[in-house]
């Protein structure tokens, strides 16, 4: 069995996941993440102007979908989830791109994240130079 | 509490995390995706070609790391793993991008994944193009 630990939560404007952005460079508002304070240290170098990978686990989300009408457009042929950045799939991970806007102890300011409020957050990671696009 | 389910295995000449490349594009092998016969539709509309994220569950990573060397060298100062790609953080979520050289059903060829054999896979995404790399 592979348990997730959630290292902290989303604080959001966004409430609906109906009405929220399908991606952060949709419109999607700035957000904090909000760390618990056991993870602080791994905080450490996560500095305003940095581009991050925020995971998330979208708890909303279906986990028995296989195949979707991508961005809920029935004039869409049914996909695989796979192929897709649906959020309804067997392991509902958020993957989201976005860049520090400042940092207040356990607490950082992002610009953009398309996740709504209350959801978890599960890992950070720097963004790596290099030849694919997230 | 949050339950990841693996939906497939890697299956890889690499068999030892220490002399595994740190990143994709340092040298790793191609590998296969072996997928559960129960997402087989989820993998609908991956093809030859086709660039995708692979998201795995690092299960021999320590999970009690907040700080390391990067790089595992101890000239770079420890650093908070947020800010580094290090295995060994809180949630052990791999993160892989890789380009599809083949689809047989259920087992997919890639190219250049640097998880060694055996790794759960616990997702797959498509790479969408825009301003941040992976």
């Amino acid at each position: 069995m592979i348990e997730l630990t959630p290292i902290g939560r989303v604080e959001s404007e966004l409430t609906d996941q109906a009405s929220a952005p399908k991606q952060g460079l949709e419109g999607a508002p700035d957000a904090w993440l909000v760390f618990e304070p056991a993870v602080l240290d791994a905080l450490e170098g996560i500095e305003r102007g940095a581009d991050v990978i925020v995971l998330t686990w979208l708890d909303r989300a279906r986990r028995d979908v296989l195949r979707v009408h991508p961005r809920d457009d029935l004039a869409n042929p049914l996909t695989g989830v796979f192929s897709t950045r649906s959020a309804d799939r067997p392991n509902p991970i958020g993957l989201h791109p976005v860049q520090v806007a400042s940092v207040e102890g356990a607490r950082v300011r992002v610009r953009g994240l398309e996740a709504i409020d209350g959801t978890p957050i599960v890992d950070v990671k720097p963004v790596l130079r290099r030849r694919l696009d997230t």
